[in-house]
């Protein structure tokens, strides 16, 4: 997307008037049945006998799952609505542009890859009709059937030009590692469409996933949300190594939900190995601390709280986050982070950066463009 | 072990002279025949037969795996031959005790425990027999059958209150998180002899162990490699969080070659969690990061080299490196780090706490009480 100069400028003004992107807004499907306008006729049995399932957590949240403020009284639903998640959150944490994250991620890693596909592109159609179309404060991400990379190609494909769709979806639960060429059509169709891929927390353990760790099941939900960085550090690792951002030098991969403070971790033992080690991966052509802070963005939810908060923004220097990190809430869910309060004590610079800058970059012209009526 | 007035100022003095202490010296098994004496006959068939097998590293290294220097010309050996090693390693590197941790810890995740549990005693009597008991500098490990908690409580029983061993070892590569309870024998046996307890990487995704990472098989040894601290990782979460650290106050868990930045990842996330997720485990009564700090050490090598030593040195700091690091040169390994070199940027202060002090905290004063004869 080549700016003129005049465009260019307009950008710019419009970024500088925006308060706040949030990257993960978890809208809700209140029924899989509203999917039904959306689906071929030969899926239909699927929803009449209930729908094909999907990631469930068995690691039971010992609260509601939900901030208490976020569900509404008169259908019990959180973020069901998109009235109220503008009112609820949009307004009240003066947020001026919200990803939409859904709760259709976990598709990309169940079963059956052949309904999985359609309830997909379904649920993709779902949210711009519901939610991007009628809303310009909301962009979607088209959910991918990553089980099925060929699919899930096609999915990107189908729906890259929308100007209401900023990012392509998966699940980090996987069984194999991001990095791996059998992912790589789905990479080489976000990169033709100027699209991000990100990848989202939860689903680790249901469907074809491994288990949660490396080290198998873990006992309680404190682990299980805990762990969860780990599947993003192994695929982060993998991109890294295995060549992706070689063939795909603008590929932007996010990682949501997923923590950042391991990012240091990835580089520094990365860049020790690889002085040794490079004969095995000759593909490689630059230090692999630089893919990283070239190709990767991380979210900030849920932002880890070390006693000192000089701890943190340490670390969130080591991995350059003034380039790397963008903002996420997680409404409705229970961690919510408040941006108007869990950032205070960062540099104002910084948290611009965070804010707003990063997530511009990331996203494109794409995020600030009208979809109205696309 | 209560030590007199009078005892507890010799060993100070002691600890004074001592220049290092090195926590990870893989001595060779040059051949399983060498078990023979020490395994029971009924099981000699399977040496008959060329041995069990062990977890063999199927992501090859592209080097030797062995540096260089360590290979001893006449048998084509590196750390084979215990004069050697004191010639190679404590002579030439002013190492003054060193820990082994053998070539035996992948049985712990092997299929077969009636088998591997007999291969670990015998390993363990050829430590003694072989290496510990003629030499004043080293110090064994007992070799535990994780797999089979029951025998792996039994081996450490056994062997627990000779001066010459002073950890139980196992692998990291497991399929079930080790805070979990089924391997609480262990730790008893463990706590009931004054024993920490190490594991330590490389069995990653062998015999009854879960894939290498949480989201499967890495392609490349640089990506297997840089995984290892991911097992760490989701065992000291879990650790934490089942409670054994309550269960066992005076259990010291020491992460070996699972590289050290990590912590502070696994502390500010636990941290932020658990004051809305505390009623999923009223059994715990610190912050997550307060067992951490208290119960768990962590082996330097393969020290993480950010661009910046200032980043690392910021890391040590967030995880209080001058109670919890403790220094391992990884000899023979390839990726052996020279003591003499690797951290001369370090305070002298922190220097010797990882380089002595820590290691005297850890291992107690076994570490330097005679085993001649024992």
């Amino acid at each position: 997307m080549a700016l003129t100069v005049e465009r260019a400028a307009t950008l710019a003004e419009r970024v500088a008037k925006l308060r706040l992107v949030d990257t993960d807004i978890h809208n809700d499907l209140p029924s899989i049945e509203e999917l039904r306008p959306f689906l071929a006729q030969k899926w239909h049995p699927w929803l009449d006998s209930g729908g094909p399932g999907s990631a469930s957590r068995y690691y039971a949240n010992m609260g509601s799952g939900r901030m208490d403020d976020a569900v509404r009284e008169e259908d019990g639903l959180a973020a069901g609505n998109p009235d109220w998640v503008v009112q609820q959150l949009m307004t009240k944490y003066r947020i001026d542009i919200g990803i939409l994250t859904g709760s259709g991620i976990g598709l990309s890693i169940q079963h059956d890859y052949h309904i999985q596909t359609a309830i997909a592109s379904a649920y993709n159609e779902w949210t711009l009709a519901k939610w991007v179309g009628p809303y310009e404060c909301f962009k979607g991400s088209i959910v991918c059937p990553g089980q099925d990379p060929e699919a899930g190609a096609a999915e990107v494909r189908r729906l890259g030009d929308h100007p209401g769709m900023v990012q392509v979806l998966m699940a980090s639960a996987a069984r194999i590692p991001y990095g791996n060429k059998v992912y790589w059509p789905i990479y080489k169709a976000a990169v033709e469409h100027g699209l991000p891929v990100a990848m989202h927390v939860g689903s680790e353990g249901t469907g074809i996933a491994n288990p949660p760790t490396a080290v198998g099941f873990p006992s309680t939900y404190l682990e299980f949300h805990t762990d969860h960085s780990q599947t993003m550090m192994a695929h982060c690792v993998s991109l890294i190594a295995d060549g992706v951002f070689e063939e795909y030098p603008t590929l932007k991969l996010a990682f949501i939900e997923g923590g950042t403070v391991w990012a240091p971790y990835v580089m520094g033992r990365l860049d020790r190995l690889y002085p040794a080690l490079k004969t095995e991966v000759p593909y490689l052509k630059m230090l692999p601390s630089e893919y990283l802070l070239r190709n990767c963005y991380f979210s900030t939810q849920p932002i880890e709280e070390p006693d000192n908060h000089q701890h943190l923004l340490q670390m969130l220097r080591m991995m350059h986050a003034e380039k790397t990190v963008v903002f996420a809430s997680d409404y409705p869910h229970w961690d919510f982070d408040n941006p108007l309060m869990a950032f205070n004590f960062f540099p104002a610079e910084l948290k611009r950066r965070i804010f707003v800058e990063n997530a511009v970059e990331l996203y494109g012209p794409r995020l600030l463009a009208s979809h109205r009526g696309a």
